[in-house]
């Protein structure tokens, strides 16, 4: 080891972890690997527990599976079940045979739960008190728990009866002032919040949102306690699930950031890019039908992209807030008509403002009363077309348990171009019918 | 008042704040505001705390000054500075004249900050605490808060010298289990982490979920404890702050909702979709140069909207990536160029892709080779000038110090238009010249 590397793995040793992982992922791969092999285990794992899921694999390629058990028994068990699941199944075994037998256990019990539930998000590592201990037997135990171990800042202890089952809540300020000799049972508030361990991150967020706790306790399917979810852990969630939405709507994943490497974008982004091929060429056809009209009138083509590009406008107006308000549970399925008239009403307005103005513009610039007529008229029917798609569509993806965001400006889209293309070819082929030019 | 009334005001009493709050802004205006008159001023207070910005106005419309004051001082005076401002100059005055000298003092420090920043987000209710008080005065100073007055959930007491400058931080924990005798500067942690008031709240989430705090302390610009924010609040924030992104985006302001009232709503939708017909009509003009081109070769005029649209989808995708990646802090403008490089060839990869595809379209369904080239080709440019304005439309915001998402996807839509109507039309009008059809 050269005295330069000496010096800088001193210098990393003092970071906060989550300072040190940023710059390990600043790192080419086999620089970050080399790192955690050197660094103390203690920072190693703590590091490791702050790299973004996926960069882990590529830090962990080449580490023995003894050394990376050996990091992941220093760190929380649900960052160490995050860490495992973004390996290949072979390392992930290995790494599993090689943790003791009682770490192994912890980490195969928060497995269970999927990724992005409040079981998936919270933390084992919690206190359970029973309701006949005194203040003082309980002060002892937070003494001899932060002797043994390193423990996560807590605002509440959980007291719980024979089967595990949450009875009540106590406060760490109440032990700070309680006297001595009261028994937890007394003094503990038995009106506590909890979620459900399969509660999606989504409501988990809500609910920490709506009542400003610090901590929420989690309870399994028996009704046991089974974890503790942090409020700054769901911040955490609840921020990448927010912009996960508006990566859905323009078809990304989720996972894609601006410095991912081009090779995996492609794969994914490029699926999204054909499916709105497809849907490109049918509302191309729509105008392939009107070619002849096209033919007679070339002015036409003209006006055709601001009549479509407008509704879609208004239409991701219309989509983007009804998206936000689902995500946000301001809106609930029951105030679907409600949101849906008052679009419409939008549109009605939008339409009438934007066509009188395309209409007067289509007269003025190619000389046309006709042209004008057709294009305020078809900018309006479009309009209201944009409002019914904006509501529906998420609202329709919901109803089919999909997200309400995927790829729903590629459908949104697809309707107000297919409806513009229509509205205005179809209503200038009746035109030039009616009143020949 | 009518029995029917007694009863729902005592259902209404024993409901969570959040909760009531809920049900008030599902209420008629005057009805809502009858509660808040009639509710025991303890709960009104705590509602009206929970109440959105954009509904307080109409809940105390009709409040006496004095009813007013007497709710805002039972609420935190954060929460009660958020109040305040939503109010018109002369109702505001008035409460403030209302409210005890000391309490209107606490508010008026308060008000000092911006809403979007640490100081306007911040709790002014802490504790702190000097250096040469022992574990049992701290113990007793916080049993008669406690009595005293209704408090907020703490994880961390601080400690501030003389000046009240901040020189450590002691977590509750500690002082459950420290002998009564110790004094606080030995048993703080001097290396506190901390925000100024006038971080910006986007910031303050980063520090969150970074380092995944339950609280942080906020020092004025004299460095003296100003306040504190509660991970909790800084969640609160940092969802609407991601989703507000999503939908200026798209032009839409960061208050709107699915239920805004639709009058509101035209104001502020309607201004964007006439700036989105400004653009549209240059697209158009672009066409309109073209149009003797189309005239002699209408089926230019069905694969229009797809080469344009292409642009704007793949378009929309680097957009919304980038934007994402700035607003949670993950990409620093030194990475711009690193990321165009990436877009540029992911823009090259789609392009040829894409291109071939509907240039083997444009052969096989209009039976031209020339249209089949053209159209590729077109096709390929549009997305190299969709992933350059992708990336450079957010960062020239962000250097002009305006939001990178304001209206970023008009702007993006206006180049792949012009660009894409340019590229798809001259070089067919060129093609005309050199392969007469």
């Amino acid at each position: 080891m050269t005295e330069t590397t000496a010096v800088s793995l001193e210098a990393l040793r003092t970071l906060h972890a989550a300072d040190l992982a940023d710059r390990l992922q600043r790192l080419p791969a086999e620089e970050a690997c080399a790192l955690l092999r050197q660094l103390p285990p203690d920072t190693a794992g703590a590091a490791l527990a702050e790299v973004e899921p996926e960069n882990v694999p590529e830090m962990v390629a080449e580490m023995d599976p003894r050394r990376l058990a050996d990091l992941l028994q220093r760190i929380a068990p649900q960052d160490a079940v995050d860490v495992l699941q973004e390996l290949p199944p072979g390392t992930r075994r290995a790494a599993l045979a090689a943790l003791p037998a009682e770490v192994a256990a912890g980490v195969r019990s928060l497995q269970r739960y999927p990724e992005d539930t409040a079981g998936g998000i919270m933390s084992n590592r919690f206190i359970a008190l029973r309701e006949d201990m005194t203040v003082a037997q309980v002060r002892e135990l937070l003494r001899s728990r932060a002797e043994q171990e390193r423990t996560e800042d807590v605002a509440y202890l959980y007291v719980t009866d024979a089967g595990q089952r949450l009875v009540g809540i106590v406060s760490l300020r109440d032990l700070v002032f309680r006297r001595a000799e009261r028994r937890m049972g007394d003094i503990m508030n038995r009106d506590v919040k909890h979620v459900g361990a399969r509660t999606d991150q989504e409501e988990l967020a809500r609910q920490f949102e709506h009542y400003h706790y610090l901590g929420l306790p989690v309870l399994d399917e028996e009704g046991r306690l089974a974890g503790v979810v942090k409020a700054s852990d769901a911040l955490e969630v609840a921020r990448k699930e927010a912009t996960e939405d508006m990566q859905l709507m323009v078809g990304l994943s989720g996972e894609e950031r601006a410095l991912t490497p081009w090779h995996k974008s492609v794969g994914r982004r490029l699926p999204w890019l054909y499916l709105n091929l497809v849907t490109a060429f049918a509302a191309a056809s729509v105008i392939s039908l009107f070619e002849n009209t096209i033919a007679r009138w070339t002015a036409l083509a003209v006006f055709l992209p601001i009549i479509a590009g407008q509704g879609g406008n208004a239409g991701m107006q219309t989509l983007t807030v009804i998206i936000r308000d689902l995500a946000l549970g301001e809106l609930s399925p029951g105030d679907g008509r409600k949101a849906l008239l008052k679009e419409l009403m939008l549109g009605l307005i939008n339409g009438l403002a934007i066509g009188i103005v395309v209409g007067v513009a289509g007269y003025v610039w190619k000389g046309s009363p006709t042209l004008g007529v057709v294009a305020g008229a078809a900018m309006l029917l479009n309009q209201l077309a944009a409002a019914l798609s904006g509501v529906m569509i998420p609202l329709g993806l919901k109803l089919l348990r999909v997200d309400p965001a995927l790829a729903s400006s590629i459908f949104l889209t697809t309707v107000t171009d297919v409806a513009g293309f229509f509205f205005f070819l179809g209503l200038a082929a009746l035109a030039l019918r009616l009143v020949p030019s």
